[in-house]
C-alpha cells in the first residue's frame, strides 16, 4: 500500500514539475529557472501548508522530490518534440497528484489536531498553491481559478472525505474514495469542458 | 466592547473581500476564484503577519473569517448592478478594516514581547499586504505602494499608538486613537487626492 | 572578523535594497513603496529561509537592515542623477553580498541540524529569493532565472562550501572560500556574458 502511494506521490510530482518547466520554458527561463519553478509547482502547495501548520515542510526530509523535478527537467530536454503528445499522460499524471495531495494536505492536518474545515482547506492550498505560484512566478493570471475545476475539486474531494469518515469505512478506504473523487471531477471537467461560471464584472 | 471591536472585523474583512473580488472579476476569475482572492485579500495581511510571529494562523482558529468572504461573494452576485454605487460605503468599511488590522497587529506583536517597532512593521504588513497578494495574483503592479497614502497610514497609526503609550491613557483609548489615526489619515490621503510622491527613475 | 562580515552584509544589504528601489521607480511606485520594496529585495531571501526553518525572522532581532533600505532610499533620492555610473559599484557589491548571504544561509540551516543538500538549497534560496519576491511584486518575469548566471552561482558556491568542508580547512577559510567561489561565479557570468541555455519551448 505504501508503495502504491509513493508511486502516486512521484508521478503527482513528476506531472506537476512537467506543468511547471513546460510553461517557464515558454517564457524564456533558462535551464535551471525552468527546474525552480517545476520544483515550486511540484512541492509549494504542501510547503504553504507546511508553514501554516507550523511544521517542517515535507521535502526537507528527503531529496526524492528535487530528484523527480530533475528527471522531469531531464524528460522534458530529452523528449522535447514529443512532450506535447504526451498531453493526455500528463493530465492523467497531475490528476492522480492532485488527489493524492488534497488526501496528504487533509489527513496531516487532522493529526495536528485541527477540525474538518481547516483539514479541507489545507487539502485545496496543498492541490492548488503549486500551481498558483508557478503562474505568479510565470506572470501569468493563475490558471486554477480560472479554468476547468480545479482548486474546486479539491474542495468537492474533501467533502466526499468528510463524508466517508461518518460512515465506519476503513480510512485507508476513505482516503481513496476522497482521492478518487478528486480525481474523478477533473476528468470529468476537463473532458466535458465544464467550469464554475467566470464573476462577470460590473463595469 | 468586544462586540464593537468584532463589528469592525467583519466590516473590514467584508470591504476587503469585496475588494478582492471585485478585482477578480475584472480578470475574468470564476466564482471560487474570486472567492480565493477575496478571503485571500482579508486574511492575507494577519496570516502573514502570524507565520512571522511563529503563531497559528488567526484564521484556522474560527470559520467567521470564510464566511464573512462568502456573504461578500454573494453580495457581489446579487447586488452586480449596484455595487459601484457603494463605493463610498466599501471604502469607509475598508478604512475602518485597515484602522483595526493595524492595532490587532501591534498588539499581538507586542504579545509575543517583540519591541514596539517590530509591532509598527507588523502592524502595516496586517494592514497591506493582504492587498498587496492581491495584486500580485490578478496580476498587477501592487496599488497599495502606488496610490493615495496606504501602507503609509498604517506606520503613522502604528507612530500614533507608541506615542500614546508613552501617556498614561488606558490601552483601549490608545488602540483607539490609532485606529482612528489610520481612519482619518485615509480618509483625508483619498478627499485631497493626497499621494506620497512618485519616485521618479533615472534617464 | 565579525566587523568585515558585518560589512558585507551592509553591503550588500544596500545593493539589494538598491535594485529594488531603482525597478519599483521604473514602474512609478511612490517613495515609501520602492522603500518596501527594497527592504524586500533586501531581506526577502533570508525571510522565506527563515519561515522554513521555522526561526524568527532575522531581521525582526535589529533594525539595522530597515535603516540600511532607508539609507538606500536616501542614497537614490540625492544622488538619482549619478546612480546609473554606477551601476558597476552596485554590481560589486551586490556580488558581495550574494556569496554572504549564500553562506549565512548555509550556516543557519546545517546549525538547525539539516544535512548538507537542505543547507545549499536554503542558501539559494536566501541568495535569490529576495530578487524574485521583487521581480514578482514589480510584475515582472523574475530575471535571476533567466540572466547571467545568479541562483546557480548560490549552487556552486554551496558546492565549493560542501567541497572544504571535506578537507580540515578551518571553518572560516572554508565560509569565505565559499563566498569567494559564488562572487567570482557572479563577475565571470556576467563579464564574459554567460548564461544557462534558455531551456526552448515545444510549440
Amino acid at each position: 500500500m505504501i508503495d502504491f502511494i509513493t508511486l502516486c506521490d512521484y508521478a503527482g510530482t513528476f506531472a506537476f514539475a512537467i506543468s511547471g518547466i513546460r510553461l517557464a520554458s515558454a517564457k524564456q527561463f533558462d535551464w535551471f529557472g525552468a527546474y525552480v519553478v517545476g520544483l515550486i509547482t511540484a512541492v509549494g502547495g504542501g510547503t504553504v501548508r507546511d508553514m501554516l501548520l507550523n511544521a517542517t515542510p515535507f521535502w526537507m526530509e528527503q531529496p526524492s522530490y528535487f530528484i523527480v523535478s530533475g528527471l522531469a527537467l531531464l524528460f522534458v530536454l530529452i523528449f522535447r518534440k514529443y512532450v506535447i503528445h504526451l498531453k493526455n499522460t500528463f493530465f492523467i499524471f497531475d490528476a492522480i497528484g492532485l488527489g493524492l495531495f488534497v488526501i496528504v494536505g487533509i489527513v496531516k492536518t487532522l493529526d495536528f489536531g485541527f477540525p474538518m474545515w481547516v483539514a479541507i482547506v489545507m487539502g485545496t492550498i496543498t492541490g492548488s498553491f503549486g500551481g498558483m505560484i508557478r503562474d505568479i512566478i510565470i506572470n501569468e493570471v493563475p490558471l486554477v481559478f480560472r479554468k476547468d475545476i480545479y482548486a474546486l475539486a479539491c474542495v468537492i474531494g474533501g467533502m466526499a472525505y468528510m463524508l466517508c469518515l461518518q460512515t465506519n469505512l476503513p480510512s485507508a478506504i476513505s482516503q481513496f474514495i476522497a482521492a478518487a473523487t478528486v480525481f474523478i471531477v477533473r476528468i470529468i471537467a476537463v473532458k466535458y469542458h465544464i467550469s464554475v461560471p467566470v464573476l462577470k464584472g460590473e463595469e
